[in-house]
Formats: C-alpha cells, structure tokens, sequence
C-alpha cells in the first residue's frame, strides 16, 4: 500500500463552517473557519463549504490531486449511508439534500458524511480521549445533548443512523417536556437549554436578582447561570448542580447499556466545569454495576472544537485504507 | 468446508438444566430437563449438567466424537471470553468457575459459555423472532429485567461482557429502590419483583381484598395479579398496566440508544398479554424518534425456554465455521 494521503474534514454547523486538511495520522496542516450564513439558502452555504475547504487546503499547500477525500461532519438527522443531509433543524430548507453527491461534483474527489456527534466520537477515538478503546460512549453537552457510539472501533449507527440518542433517555416520569416530544427526558433537564430554561423561572420567580442583573432584558443563558454562581448566587449553582445530577442519571443508564471501555464528555458544557461535572460523574459511577465503573475511563473530550472535522477526515482515511 | 456438525446447547439455571443437541439449522434432534437443584453445590450441578448432555446426545442419537461442541447459557455475570461464571446470585458458592474447562475436561469436546440474556437474544437472531436482522436489542421480562444486544450480527457483550443491562436505566428520579443499589431501575417498576412488591403492598393496605383472597397466606406473585385482574379486580389491573407504561419508558431509551431492527420482547411476563404489553409497546412508539419507530419491528420472542440453548447452540457452529 502506497503511503496515506491528506485527507480533509469540515464540520458544517448551523453558525459556522470549518474545515482542516490533515495527515492520516491527524496532524493539521492547514484550516479554515467562515461564518455558515445559513439564511442565504442551501446553495450559497455548499459553495461556501467548498471555498472553506480550498483554503484550508491553500494554507497546506495541497492540491485536490494530493487529497483521499473530502468527509463532512453534519448536523442530525442525516444518512450517512446514501450521503444525503435529511432535515437539520439549524439548517433551515435543508431537506434531503445529497451533499456528498454536490460537494464530489464541485471538487472531484471522494466526499462522505457523518451526524456531528457520531463524527466527534470518532475522531475522539482516533486522535483525542478514545485512543485506544474498542468500545466507547461519546457524550456532547451543548444547548441539546447528543451522542455517538463506537463499537469495534467503528461508528454504531443503528437500522437508520439515527442510533446514540442519548439525550433522550427518560429519567423523569412527567418530567418537562422535551423538544421530541417527549417528557422527563435527559436532554429536558441536563442540556444548556434545560439550564437556560430553569434559570428564566428563578429570574420570574424574582428567586435569582444576581441572575436578573446580569441577564437584562435578556434570557439568561448556561453561561451566565455559571457567571451568577461563580459569584456566589446559590439559586444559580443550585440550578447547574441539579443539571449535573440529572446527566449522572442518564450517565447510569448509558453506562449499564453499553458497557463502554469509555465515556467521553464533550460540547459547550464542559465550561460550567465541577459545578455541573461532578455531580454527573459521582452519581454515574455510584449508581452503574460495579463491574462496569471498574472498567470504564470517564473522560473529558479533547478535541474540542475540531473533533467533528477530525472525525470525518479519519473515516476518509479509513475508507482509503479498506 | 465439510457439513457442519451437530451441536449442543444447554441452559443452566438456577432451577433447572435444559440441554438441547441441533443441527447448525437449529432443528432439535434431542432434550433433556431435569432440576438444577443448586444447593448441592457445584461438581453435583455439572455432573448433572453432563448428565442431561449426554442424555440428549442419547435421544439425537449422536456421539460425542460427531459434535462440534457444548455452548452453555448462564446466568450472569460471566465472562464468556475467559469462560467462567464470576458469580451469578441463584447459583449459590459459585464464584469465579471455569465452567468451560470443567466441561470440556468431562466430555472431550469444545466447550464455551455466554450470559443468559445475550445467548437468547443470538438463538432469536438465528432461529426465532430476529432473524435476517443485522442488529437487535432482546429484552427478557421475569423476576427481573435483563437484555441481550446484538450488533452486526455479533453478541454486543461491551469492555467486560456486562453491556445490555436494559432493567438498569433509571425512568424514575428518587424511585423504588432497586435490587442493584441504586433507585427507580426499570427493574424496580416494570419486572416481576415490581408488580409482586405493588400487589403486597395492595393487599396491606387493604385495597385488593380478591388478590388477598387469591394470595391466601402467601406474597402474591405476578400471576396472581393477573388472575385478580383477568376476574376484573381493578387494582390488580391497574399494578400491570403501570408496570407496563413503566417498561415503554425504558423501551423509549433504548429505542433511541440503539436504533435496533427489532425489538423482542422475551421471558416469562409475556403471560401477562395485552394488559402489560399493550401500554409498553404503546408508549415505546409515541415516545422513540419518529425514524427509529419506523424501523423498528417490535416483536414477541419465538423460541420461549429454547432460545438461551439454541443460542448458545448456534455459538458453537458460528466458532466452528470461522
């Protein structure tokens, strides 16, 4: 086998675009980060991502000749196995788009796609956290709370892709609705929106006026929850802590499941750090089997915001490796 | 490559050996039960265990020189990959057994073990309720709630072979505690310890005076609940309809979690019919991804006691044609 090519990774979110051109072995060797500018429709983002990704590969100083392939990290609900993009919620008019198929026309090489949180636990196995593990559980904390699942060292995608949806754990019978449509799921009370959403019921509840200060006219977000309560706010740190509790339960849940060699935690909430983290962990690891705690890593990611575009630029490599 | 042999298949339970010879297609050639009676001890339980083998191989007619090998089922935990039974609780004084070693001394043949769950889950892969499917989730409904997961066609054990403890999510924050330490398990509101602990509790609080009849001096059992209810006691009717709604919770993570092809539902509460079932699988659909839900068939077990036998059976002839 001749020696590995570059190989390209872009992570197509609803508020930006970012691409990176790296080595099989994920050395970056050049990037690009550009606003998404999802409003001006499907075509003008496509042809956004394609210049993204030629001036990352102008900063490598790679030809389209020299590059195995282009891989997508894309917002769910996607299907990875025809290619198409099948209706993003923060990709308005989306809807079964063949963006492998777009994206090979414009470039001329190889092109495949993955759902972001299957791509970051990928890349996380490859290149950050995960190295190493056969089986591991990706978490990601953000405004929702998603998933991706690597067994055998390849990406768990269920009967439709759609496997990993994690943030969708019941812990709460009647609990607060849930944007499926559910009630009492994790993704209701662990996710930044779960905080953001108890935290505007203390400000209206007049329970938090550090919390009402900072936030303005505004709607409190996670971030300013964390502010209020680095600053001592105890409604504030209550509302984190609580957040952390809830996450720990589904951690239980997710653990007695899979079993995973680890579990990786990432996504914007990292940053409320210990206040919402450690309650998730203590109560992941006191409530699963014990055997199962024994044998798992409970790690944070380490990729940060490149583990999606990493993630895709490995399964190219792996493809190219097949 | 030469036809495949004939195999055997056993299931050691806690109150009885069930011992099987198939063909690779799964047509039982030869059986045997008798009673485990595990307070004997563990070289009575496996001289028993060879016993019932070789009385099967007697009724299939078959040698020990003509089969391919033994695949025991056993409660868990185990660890098939070492083949030993680390410490199961209705197996009393053993722990850490090399059941296959032990065996495999007796008899002369291969011999290897797998966890209950998981051997019912691949018998129903191979000859039951999930075949052609390339991933399933199999959950079995008695005293207590396990499950078997299948990926790719391959038993999904995870980093310590304990991955598929589907009764341990928890669906209840501060609920029932659970035989595993922890609170509000499925296991704790949907199996048939759950509905056993709401009938006693019933007929204390003076709330079901026919299940107190029924009982007489005994804790009513799950059955008895549903002779109450098939006889129109509402209170009994209403302790399996909510286990039942309890179990569609838990069916709702999983559904989400693994997107399997099917979903069968096994193990001795089937019994219960339509008035446990029906709100489990109702729930389950309203509450799953819209996409996992149309993929998914949901389905009853096939093989009812055969499947841990037949599945461990049909282990031996996947190890004998790699």
């Amino acid at each position: 086998m001749s020696e590995p090519r570059p190989v390209v990774g872009v992570d197509l979110g609803g508020t930006k675009i970012f691409s990176l051109v790296a080595t099989a072995e994920g050395q970056v060797l050049g990037e690009d980060r550009r606003p998404t500018q999802a409003e001006e429709g499907r075509d003008a983002v496509i042809g956004r991502l394609v210049d993204s990704v030629r001036r990352a590969m102008g900063e490598a100083n790679v030809t389209t000749g020299e590059i195995a392939g282009v891989g997508i990290s894309t917002p769910g609900p996607c299907d990875p196995e025809r290619g198409v993009v099948t209706g993003p919620p923060n990709l308005p008019g989306w809807r079964d788009v063949p963006l492998t198929q777009l994206v090979s026309d414009a470039m001329g090489v190889p092109v495949l796609l993955e759902n972001d949180a299957a791509a970051a636990a990928y890349g996380e196995l490859h290149f950050g956290a995960g190295q190493g593990c056969r089986h591991l559980v990706y978490v990601t904390l953000g405004t929702g709370i998603g998933g991706g699942i690597i067994i055998d060292g390849r990406i768990y995608g269920g009967a439709s892709g759609a496997a990993g949806e994690i943030g969708h754990l019941v812990i709460v019978e009647d609990g607060p609705p849930c944007g499926c449509g559910n009630r009492g799921c994790v993704e209701a009370l662990a996710s930044g929106l779960a905080i953001a959403r108890e935290a505007a019921a203390a400000v209206r509840g007049g329970r938090s006026p550090m919390l009402a200060e900072l936030a303005g006219d505004a709607p409190p977000t996670a971030e300013l929850v964390l502010q209020a309560a680095t600053r001592g706010d105890s409604v504030s740190r209550e509302i984190i802590e609580r957040a952390g509790h809830y996450l720990g339960l589904g951690l239980v849940g997710l653990l007695n499941c899979f079993n995973p060699e680890a579990l990786i935690l990432g996504g914007g909430l990292l940053g409320l750090g210990d206040l919402y983290l450690g309650p998730a962990v203590r109560i992941a690891r006191e409530g699963a089997f014990d055997q199962v705690v024994a044998d798992v890593r409970i790690t944070e990611a380490k990729l940060g915001g490149r583990a999606g575009a990493l993630g895709a630029a490995a399964l190219i490599s792996a493809r190219e490796q097949r």
